[in-house]
């Protein structure tokens, strides 16, 4: 994992990848599988969906950290196993063979096997429309990694792995945060 | 425009594509790109990042009603000159040759190029987060669109066209809402 800067972050979650959220309860570490995210700023500022019918959500609640994880097209088998089953009776690091790494700021681990991560803590959380709202204070990229292309859920089952990329940078000059 | 059940509309936002949603202040039309968006619900609600920063939030504000469009990967460049210059002096739909089509429930319209749109009602808006929250009350799909892979943006200027389809339907049958 090599660090990137958290003025970048915000391009692992834009395209809208399906990611795979880790916490810590104090006990254990869980995993959910979350594809309702959205980017809030460009310093790092998410929000995401979940509320109590997630396992993960009371620790979210209690610890107010988490590890946004984006898996690559590879690890889609178990990204669906990980969203299908639950951290309340099963550990879900060990039953799909995730290795945990520990994080310089939040107690939740990184996931070893993802192509990104990034390290969160909990801003706010708006119940009346179960949105939680997260803030980026590290962030890691796989640069070794093999296979780069994200997972886009459909929500009907199926998933669109990235293809063909498009580069419009230069029309896009002047509307692109510095540094980036 | 094929009419698309509403219980399918999230499976529009879900995949994280690009989207251009339109408005219509009560004398013109505009349409402004937005790559922040997320689902909340499997009951069209959604969520997307805006704000006065956006010419097209005033309308927004004032008439709590959009359209969230769909483009496909063909429309690139459109896309990205809607969202480089300005409804506050730019006739987006004449200067990107886009061509509005009338709505049934909202004043905003339907862009007829798009893959799909869904007619919205703003039924919130979170300043503190700058999300606004929008329920859709209608779904089209252009089922005889020849393209039909949707664009992912990155947020450093590069867009990430659909690839590869995975189906896991199987394995997430028991989690998936009835009739997807």
């Amino acid at each position: 994992m090599d660090t990137l800067p958290l003025s970048r972050a915000f391009t692992l979650i834009e395209p809208g990848p399906v990611t795979l959220i880790t916490t810590n309860d104090g006990r254990k570490d869980n995993i959910m599988t979350i594809t309702w995210t959205m980017v809030l700023d460009f310093s790092a500022s998410f929000a995401i969906t979940t509320g109590p019918w997630n396992h993960s959500f009371a620790a979210l609640q209690e610890t107010r950290e988490c590890v946004i994880a984006i898996p690559a097209a590879d690890l889609i088998d178990k990204v669906v196993g990980v969203g299908t089953c639950t951290g309340a009776d099963t550990d879900k690091f060990e039953k799909f063979g995730f290795t945990p790494l520990k994080a310089k700021h939040v107690q939740a681990p990184l996931i070893k096997e993802c192509l990104a991560n990034i390290e969160c803590r909990v801003v706010d959380i708006v119940d009346r429309h179960s949105i939680v709202v997260l803030e980026g204070v590290a962030a890691y990229f796989d640069n070794a990694r093999a296979e780069k292309r994200m997972l886009h859920a459909v929500g009907d089952g199926t998933f669109v792995v990235d293809g063909e990329k498009l580069d419009r940078r230069e029309m896009m000059r002047t509307k692109l945060p510095a540094g980036i």
